[in-house]
């Protein structure tokens, strides 16, 4: 009964430290959920504020020049931490990343959300774990646990951000554990990760009323030996998707860093031409989060060219320095994809378009259980076949190159040959 | 654009193989299961059969002794073949798990089908990769992939049987790349994992039309801080079950091997009690598989001691050396468990009963993301939450002993100090 006495004292240490963490990230996803709520609204109501998106990006730029150098490398950084513990996330970063994303939405930027949840979940529970350990070891209790602790913290951290910000508990606490290594999972922290992910996403919902958006998948169909080829074509399209996207926002990123050596300067251009081009072009629909095009791809065809749109607008958004996440325009990019390949493709346009909606995601993130039960968790348990083989194949088809720079390659996805270790 | 190349070959050749696999497994695991409806109809309309019982044990417990030393060590065989790749599963394990689980079944021994279709999908898998890829050899194929696609076969062919088996293809697919090592899962076969998986499923459903049972959780609840408490409470209480019933498998085969030297006398003397006690009770409710006093479990307060009669009848059954698997068993146990929890546990009947259903069979397996994703796909997305707080909370406490003895160690269940590797 060893192993249980420890178990118990681990669930129980460990549950008090999620109500605390669980609390204020779940507190923390909501006021900016409402903040980008407001921010979205308000710039769709006064639409001239996107001429002022090249002042944002000054205003960005500059707050990271100056003041952002040690918090400047975000998701990645967490992931870094993740791998090899070695110092705490300043604070910092959660108030610079939730300044700067609400400043890029309310001004036109093409950007997500998860990134800044994530962050300011990571942020907030290193730091929550500095003083509490602090605390703790006045009170007189040993700390040789820190550098272990840490790591499941930050997980703690991360899944409670990543579950209150989408409404996805089950997702958030897998994306935590698979989000560092790509092909490998360890289960050390999978209880931690699991509770800091419920109660997160209850202090969201159900403490401040905080919402999400439902998506509805209105025509199921059963998988034949047709439809499951079909499937697995549209996840290889949804993966090489996901590496096209990391590709292009790399490839912005690079391409500002080397023309333009003053760094603030580099949203500003960046700034301009998202600006000319939305306003020039008509083209709304491609900038914020872009939540409607996204119900709307469950709903009726939308235009073949919203995927490419988006995604030139997004990577060339946080590619220039802008902030906010990658996940909601993945979304985005995945479901109008999908729609768009329910042209070609002889599966129902809503089951289409959440295929891609977690497919693209799963690619380009390396996460395909947690794309999995995402999509299991927004669009119910009937499509689930198919979302996991959308999930799992884009997985195979997307490279070793993510969103997240930081990640190691655990292990590899399509092996052809004999590798010394499986297991 | 290599890689993606190397996916495409890698997606082909692994939807070839699935398709053979996944059509021969899936058939077996239909046949399978009429055989295995067949037999417990015949008994229930039978009820004298039990009284063969002993002679039955004779029966099995000869054959393995005197033809089956080679496949004797059955599910433990295979994840011993997944850690380590040795030599071939002798073909021979399939028939003769088949026939003997039939035997045990057809009169009156409790015990499970899992292990059976696990056994058969992993040896008629394994046979299939032999024959072919001593085909592709005349052929002028090389084969210096042997026994690293010897480890992706035998994942295709567990994945398969247990899909098909209880209908649940993302179960499945985790399940078996879960189950060799605690605590670590690594993803290089998930796409032949669930491709066997599904199509295994598919074969078995939709080409032979052998269904399986509905079980209805008719009530459910929301997740607040109190009900998260009580559903951690019933995961830790399905995990000590998993690990009593674990325990006691394994103690009353040592008292058997300690006390009988002749094995095939073993299973007879087993017989002799579990008949004599079966009818002297009037305790039919534990014999076989127990489906109906599952789905009743679902629906009304069944006998509190429930989940001890068929604890002590499983074991006694399997521990003797009769056949079958221990999964259905511990449907059982947990789902009555639940159901007795929920005279003192303040959530629904029918929603405890889901969770101790797959929670003991969780804490048991030490398979947690199997687990709740098989209460998905049984139950539906709306008891997610439920299920993942169930069946994590069980790993955590069901220890390191499981019903597979051969699994391996490879990550701590509650770490508190310091360990070298995390991920």
């Amino acid at each position: 009964m060893k192993l249980q006495l420890v178990s118990l004292q681990f669930v129980i240490k460990w549950l008090l430290i999620c109500i605390i963490v669980g609390f204020v990230v779940g507190s923390a996803s909501a006021f900016f959920l409402v903040a980008l709520d407001w921010a979205t609204h308000y710039r769709e109501s006064h639409t001239w504020l996107i001429w002022l998106l090249p002042l944002a990006g000054l205003v960005v730029g500059g707050i990271y020049h100056y003041w952002g150098a040690s918090v400047a490398k975000g998701n990645n950084q967490l992931i870094e931490e993740l791998q090899k513990s070695t110092q705490t996330i300043p604070l910092l970063m959660m108030p610079m990343i939730l300044v700067t994303t609400v400043i890029t939405h309310l001004f036109g930027g093409s950007a997500g959300r998860e990134g800044t949840a994530v962050q300011m979940g990571g942020a907030l529970a290193d730091n929550l774990y500095l003083w509490g350990s602090k605390l703790t070891g006045k009170l007189g209790f040993k700390r040789d646990t820190i550098h272990f602790d840490r790591k499941i913290i930050l997980i703690v951290g991360i899944s409670a951000g990543f579950a209150s910000v989408f409404g996805t508990p089950l997702a958030g606490t897998v994306f935590a554990l698979e989000v560092a290594i790509i092909g490998k999972m360890r289960y050390e922290a999978i209880l931690p990760s699991l509770l800091g992910a419920i109660i997160a996403d209850y202090v969201c919902q159900s403490v401040w009323h905080v919402g999400h958006t439902h998506y509805v998948v209105s025509e199921q169909t059963t998988l034949i030996p047709t439809s499951l080829v079909w499937a697995m074509l549209a996840g290889a399209i949804f993966g090489l998707m996901g590496l096209a996207f990391a590709k292009m926002t790399h490839a912005w990123g690079n391409f500002f860093k080397q023309k333009v050596s003053y760094p603030p300067l580099r949203a500003v251009i960046g700034g301009v031409f998202v600006a000319i081009l939305l306003i020039g072009f008509k083209a709304e629909r491609y900038s914020g989060l872009g939540v409607p095009v996204i119900v709307e791809a469950f709903q009726k065809s939308v235009n073949w060219y919203d995927f490419l749109g988006k995604t030139f607008f997004t990577s060339l958004t946080l590619g220039s320095g802008f902030k906010g996440g990658e996940v909601t325009p993945l979304f985005y990019i995945g479901a109008t994809l999908g729609n768009t390949l329910s042209t070609i493709i002889p599966l129902p346009l809503s089951l289409l378009a959440a295929m891609g909606f977690v497919g693209v995601f799963s690619g380009a993130s390396n996460t395909p259980l947690a794309c999995t039960l995402m999509g299991i968790e927004l669009f119910g348990a009937e499509s689930a076949v198919f979302i996991a083989i959308s999930c799992i194949t884009s997985y195979l088809f997307s490279g070793h190159i993510g969103i997240y720079a930081s990640q190691i390659v655990g292990g590899n996805k399509a092996p052809m040959k004999e590798i010394n270790e499986f297991f």
